[in-house]
């Protein structure tokens, strides 16, 4: 009897997508007995200085546009056609912006094998005023997957992981013997995993940290102290947990010790567009899309935008009073309440 | 029947006891049917500008020395007489530098009444080869007192504090009753409150966090980034943690989210001297007792002394590798380890 080796699919290729492309590719080849040798990246293809964004990829061996300067294992090989990348795939890593995934899920219906192995690496949820949708349960919902996919996710800059500087993160997967091929795929020396049971609290967890980023904004604009933030960071996370624990089943309290809960939100609320720009929403008093177009080239900011989906869904649930932090972030952004609200009613 | 009102003395009048002493007084005015008005404060008398300290703060209600600038209440008395101070007292704060405790406590033997319920604001152990010696235990065990002494530790900048930004305390208390007063005697609007049942847990926090400091300095000193800093934060948090599990009993997970635990590792991580000289052993490659007399005066730096106390405790225990992180600072700074070795074998 021979044993079946995986065959591992990545969709995605942008900045985040890029440097888990170059993990994996490594890690591939540093386990032949477990992974087949070459890995498809699906890369949505565009004109790159008059060429064909893939052929740069597999000639040069680098994403030029959203990973310049690091280069990507031989094995990688970069592929336009969607179901082509999928096909006969054991593994897909889901790595590509929120607004892609159903578009993508639709694409691949009936082509993916539902006993495959998925896990996500998508920031965000969809929240809607009655209910919150996870990605990666909307994945395996529309991919008819046997398996719950998995999520990753913790304090990782696509740039940072890329030059190979140490930092962790965290996998929940339900399934122990997927759950160790996923470390196997994705863990090095300087990149380190720690999987739990847990997918939910970690995806869980990517979203809702930029709400607490936009509070840490605020403190930062109005130039409270370290105290002062660190309080909103702790406070932050014990909302994150409190939204997860009363709206999800099988959420766990060490969770929120892992990567993925507070060292990603340190990160996030220690630099990051989030804090970024609510620092310049507090000093300046313009509008949050005024900022978007000044600082972010008009691209949505994902914090202020997670606060109002939150705002509207605990609304609904009548249940905005459990959590200050998080309904004084709305006030501000989008009531012209004071700013000094996200530090009153804790 | 009349009950009792409290009767309360502080023993400590440096920067911290001085915003303590602000705090104390407000809340001692605020609750008359609790608290006794006067609030007597012993102050190691010393020399200010021709004048005793004591009559200086008692006629100007302020501490030009130690917290200048910030108005202290009336009822708060400068005593330079120990014993005096805590006469008649039924609550005593402790918020005196550690090496005074014994001192302190050899004077006051047989003149504090035994039911005196006492909490310690006393940063740092004593760390031993063979044992830890909490200093709310030491302070317990010398005055022969009856009920377990608290302790308050928390992200809490004593200049922040006195300015009345927002932040957050933990209160570590045995008994309800003692934590409910305690709680009474600290919590204002702008310094929450948390009582939890967990006192050992919250000292350890308030000394082992330099350690960490140290870790995030050097992690600093090398450019290494936010995600990378963040990582150690986590672990430290995760060291901390099982260090206090591992030596001593009731310590609790929950302890660690609370201020006392992750906000305050945050602000220590974030500014703080432990982090700043160890940035600049990273970057200059001096010594750190010559850095000690260019940056503190010649000040001992509590987090180096801390790890090296920790390091003697471990290998007594033959438990260092299982404390990576620890270990590593260490090594790094008495065995001039490399310095990446702070994000080696993690």
């Amino acid at each position: 009897m021979t044993i079946q080796k995986e065959r591992v699919g990545i969709i995605g290729s942008g900045n985040w997508g890029s440097a888990v492309a170059k993990i994996i590719g490594e890690n591939v080849q540093k386990h032949p007995e477990t992974f087949e040798y070459p890995v498809r990246q699906w890369v949505f293809e565009e004109d790159y200085k008059g060429q064909p964004l893939t052929k740069v990829i597999n000639e040069s061996h680098e994403n030029p546009k959203y990973l310049p300067g690091i280069r990507l294992p031989n094995n990688v090989q970069a592929e336009p056609d969607l179901i082509k990348t999928c096909e006969d795939c054991t593994m897909l890593v889901f790595v590509l912006p929120h607004q892609f995934v159903r578009g993508v899920c639709d694409d691949l219906q009936g082509k993916v094998n539902p006993s495959v192995k998925a896990i996500s690496l998508i920031k965000g949820l969809e929240i809607k005023p009655d209910q919150v949708t996870l990605f990666s349960q909307e994945i395996g919902r529309r991919l008819h997957l046997t398996h719950p996919v998995a999520a990753l996710s913790g304090a990782n800059i696509a740039d940072e992981v890329a030059k190979e500087r140490f930092c962790e993160s965290t996998i929940g997967c339900t399934s122990a013997q997927a759950g160790e091929l996923f470390h196997r795929l994705f863990a090095t020396p300087y990149f380190r995993i720690n999987v739990i049971g847990d997918p939910v609290g970690v995806e869980l967890c990517g979203a809702l940290k930029n709400v607490v980023a936009v509070a840490a904004g605020i403190s930062d604009g109005l130039g409270y102290g370290d105290n002062t933030k660190a309080a909103l960071i702790r406070i932050g996370l014990m909302e994150m947990r409190k939204f997860a624990k009363s709206f999800f089943g099988g959420v766990e309290d060490v969770t929120f010790f892992e990567s993925c809960g507070v060292a990603d939100l340190i990160t996030t609320c220690a630099g990051g567009r989030n804090r970024r720009v609510a620092e310049a929403f507090a000093k300046t008093g313009k509008p949050i899309d005024v900022l978007e177009k000044e600082m972010l080239n008009g691209q949505k900011l994902q914090g202020t935008l997670t606060a109002m989906e939150v705002h509207q869904f605990l609304t609904h649930h009548q249940m905005t009073k459990a959590f200050p932090l998080f309904d004084a972030v709305y006030r501000v952004i989008y009531e012209k309440a004071p700013l000094d609200t996200i530090v009153r009613n804790l």
